[in-house]
């Protein structure tokens, strides 16, 4: 098996933001804890966000809570502005995502300031970050906007050179926050951005498959050697501000891709299949992906590999 | 945009047969005459074999003469055996898709016979064929096998051999019949096949989404050089003989995908959705595919390429 890639689990930030029915916090812990038997080892466990603007995740200190005392369990938590970033610093949290948007209208939906005025407060909470906490930055609309279609390659890169001086420590995540991305646009964006800042240790690619073209589009950053990607556990998700962009990637689909190439992921696919199913119990839940309802079908066989000799 | 890719729609052939409601054979006809108007210019039209196996593609001989009727119009049959690709070549077929598996319990699941059997009757078949018939070969399992699990790649070259032998002026299409290939599993294969046999001038690559692959995969094929991909309106598919198997990648969803890519197809996306929205209300349909609910959306705007200046 070739070197692996690190899958971060996002379904109980990404997939339960876009849940209107209020999912009690027991329940998310269970399917933190959940996601942990099956082998998950970074997980996007909630939001630090206005309690009024997303009464989902309310709970978010709960959740840090318990999602720390997972041993080994890195588990970052959502910050869209430097006052959540010192409450989800207050509430014990190890990791913190920060997110803003290349596209102004999508950032202003999401957080009422340009990305301009996001990037200085992300320079600010890198300040503030003490050492040992980890830090990343969700790029979202870094190839298309739900509102405006393409975003121009410069546009972003020049996003991404104030976010790299802000923090070369922290791993940068493009978001294909639309899914009308395609893989050599994905390709391309990240060969640039790699090229563009040498001093940017970690990339990631936060895949939307409202199109279809998630799996390509992973291949298409696999190709450029991104070895971080995200995944919703049985394709929950959507975004609040993103109309129509239903449809994170399945972190099953991802999964299966991966075992498919020789690449480990350190997560046990059937086991993360049960945790799915349970997952379109959830009363609200958007699910997509094809892997959790092919695995269901009569056949169990893994592919690219030859059948076990007898 | 770079030299384009060709689509061959296969929905009217391997869609078709998956529905067991008899579609009217004017229906049929229509349904052509519309991808033919969406600018699709091949068209695996129907499937000559047992009227009692399949009764849905007991009108094969009208449907050749209908698309035959379209100017322009590369309508391939599928065939199985010898005695059916006669049938077609009387119904006045202008190109035969012939068709074997290289496990042999699906072939035999097929056509009753052992996949050597079926290659000799295709030895004769290319015999008999007049030269300004086409000659295409259809290729399953050649990935993996919906009952038996992966397929060497020594076992398709050795059946490519004997199907090269037989005809190095046919195309040849190798198929993801249970979805279960990858993309690094079909850039490997077609790339060993194009170096061993390389009197075949043509290759193409028949997708299935049933893991939600058919994406990834496509650009697998595509980046080993294959120009020639077949899809299925609305997605529509599956194989009576291969459980599971529902899912032809959606041909809406590959140019999507191409167009994306700045590839030609030759087909307009939007004329090609609202056929494929046709489809969906056919009784007994299984659909599959994003693009089309996707496009149905709030927005229209297309991938990979900036807004038109105002």
């Amino acid at each position: 098996m070739q070197a692996g890639v690190e899958i971060v689990e996002v379904g109980p930030r990404d997939g339960f933001q876009a849940i209107t029915t209020i999912i009690p916090t027991d329940r998310k812990i269970e399917l933190v804890q959940a996601l942990y038997c099956a082998g998950v080892r970074r997980i996007e466990a909630t939001s630090f966000v206005s309690p009024s603007a997303l009464p989902q995740l309310a709970d978010a200190a709960e959740i840090v809570r318990a999602a720390n005392a997972l041993d080994g369990l890195d588990a970052q938590v959502l910050v869209p502005t430097l006052r959540h970033a010192e409450r989800a610093l207050a509430a014990g949290a190890k990791h913190l995502a920060f997110v803003l948007s290349v596209s102004e209208r999508h950032n202003r939906g999401n957080v009422r300031r340009s990305p301009e005025e996001s990037a200085g407060q992300y320079a600010e909470i890198a300040l503030l970050a003490p050492a040992n906490v980890k830090l990343r930055v969700n790029v979202a609309t870094a190839f298309d906007c739900p509102h405006d279609g393409f975003v121009r390659d410069d546009a972003t890169l020049a996003l991404l050179n104030r976010v790299a001086v802000a923090s070369p420590r922290a791993e940068i995540a493009l978001c294909d926050t639309s899914g009308r991305a395609g893989p050599a646009h994905v390709s391309r964006l990240f060969n640039a951005a790699m090229a563009r800042f040498p001093e940017v240790e970690r990339w990631a690619f936060h895949a939307h498959d409202t199109y279809g073209m998630a799996a390509a589009n992973v291949l298409g950053a696999w190709n450029a050697n991104v070895r971080v990607f995200d995944g919703a556990v049985a394709g929950l998700g959507g975004c609040p501000f993103a109309p129509g962009a239903t449809g994170n990637v399945a972190t099953e689909d991802l999964i299966w891709m991966f075992e498919g190439m020789d690449v480990g992921t350190g997560i046990d696919l059937d086991a993360l299949v049960r945790v799915a199913r349970d997952v379109t119990l959830l009363p609200g839940a958007q699910t997509g992906g094809r892997v959790r309802d092919a695995l269901g079908a009569r056949m169990r066989i893994r592919p690219g590999r030859p059948p076990a000799p007898i």
